[in-house]
């Protein structure tokens, strides 16, 4: 087996996790301190991540660079990764649409770098059997090697560079949809004055709805700020699909209107995620009254 | 208990299991022959309707009349019973935005009408606990008496006009929601080559999901026609209350482009049905190319 350096960009919750699997199948894994947050230093130290200090540095080092980042940041992580005449093989992880995917490995191609396209579904990869990269792209079999001992869980699922996105994009329409699509229908029947009355209906149709609702639309507020950008990208892969983008438009519309829950101590109360939607809505149709009055 | 005249508009399946309850409870029930098609005079005859022929008999003849009719056709049927004179009780149980609900309210009020407002939630009510008329409105309770037997199960919700709307538009924001949303994802992924693979992963994290899935896409095919008008009424609930009317105004797309499948004989195959959703688009940007060519 070949010992990659692999470098990591950047190990917040997921890439941390993505760099422990690496570790555990005896590859060295590598991170550019400069200009990060203490916490991410904090996380990089706890897990023995070898810093290499800057972007460049990594770029001259590493053998493989993995992309984990949101999804608007996607397409600058490579510019710079190809201004730093990386030569090496590049994952890029995120979840973009397929045809951004596919833009950005046309412009590493024709720059000289490898390039392999993965979509990660599941949470921080702790366990085994809980969280999947799926990989498309020549090169992928030399990617899935890099977690050959798990936890994290590799499936090659053709040599297309776009299809690991798309199923990653497919997959995120409907986990992150409906949590948008359950919050805009709590708000709306919040503002309708029939909320208890929904709840209890569906408790009818399924006891553990009405709590699992709530759950689910009050912990995904701490995340509302990059699932945004999410949501425009999965639109944009419906679009281009020929299906009506309009779900994850809306979808983008609640996350960004809960955006401001990111550097929340606690999990909020359901009220005050209602409140911070239809707050919202209130201050928009004040300003657009203010603009045509 | 006052014996009433009911007469239902007009008696498709969910409307005729509103009749066989109403007589459940010792009502007798009417309806109005002319213009209906041979499936609804049958199902009529089966369930021993009296047949007062025209509406402007029914509006001579009944204490109550019921509208149970696909959403863009709530308005005009209000309007005839109007033009005809009736003096009764009038229950909207249509599946329209509560803004729409009020403004059919105060025309038939402002006509000597007394109006209340309802909304069905579950399939055509032959079993106890399965469909439940919401009604609220002054006088909810003389249209709760036309129920008191069941199976069909009534709950009053408030003296509010525009509240059982309201929370019928809620329900279905979800229900019905999804299963479009559902299509729309099958249909994207279809489209990108990764539809085996979603569910593959969806079996992963639940092994009913996928076959639960392909069922709720294929069956909602017959009923796409009218869901259509339905989902538009909820885009325009969402939109009144200040939240994002786009989820349902791109399911109201997916349902017109499976609208076709309403005279289907058989439940379509999956793949049919992501042909329709998939060709139609496909359509749109020929024709769209040769406006702009």
């Amino acid at each position: 087996m070949t010992i990659e350096k692999i470098g990591i960009l950047h190990p917040g919750a997921m890439g941390i996790s993505v760099a422990a699997a690496a570790q555990n199948s005896g590859h060295t894994v590598y991170w550019a301190s400069a200009g990060r947050s203490p916490h991410t230093q904090a996380r990089a130290e706890q897990h023995y991540l070898v810093d290499g200090q800057s972007l460049a540095a990594l770029c001259h080092t590493c053998t493989i660079l993995i992309s984990v980042c949101p999804p608007h940041a996607a397409e600058e992580v490579a510019q710079q990764v190809l201004a730093h005449r990386f030569t090496g093989l590049f994952l890029d992880a995120n979840a973009i649409a397929p045809q951004r995917t596919r833009r950005i490995g046309e412009m590493l191609v024709a720059g000289g770098v490898s390039f392999v396209d993965g979509g990660i579904i599941g949470g921080p990869a702790w366990q085994p059997n809980s969280t999947w990269l799926y990989l498309s792209g020549p090169e992928a079999e030399r990617v899935a090697g890099c977690f050959a001992n798990g936890p994290l869980e590799t499936q090659i699922i053709g040599e297309e560079i776009g299809k690991a996105s798309a199923l990653k994009m497919c997959y995120a329409a409907y986990s992150k949809g409906t949590s948008a699509l359950l919050a805009a229908i709590l708000g709306t029947a919040e503002s309708l004055a029939v909320r208890s009355e929904l709840m209890q209906q569906w408790q009818r149709d399924d006891p553990t709805f009405p709590a699992q609702t709530e759950n689910r639309v009050r912990r995904v507020t701490a995340k509302a700020w990059r699932f945004a950008g999410e949501m425009e990208e999965i639109a944009a892969t419906f679009a281009a699909a020929g299906l009506p983008d309009g779900f994850h438009l809306a979808a983008a519309e609640i996350y960004t209107r809960l955006a401001d829950f990111k550097e929340q101590e606690e999990v909020p109360a359901l009220t005050t995620v209602l409140a911070a939607l239809l707050h919202h809505s209130q201050n928009n149709q004040t300003s657009e009254r203010k603009v045509t009055g």
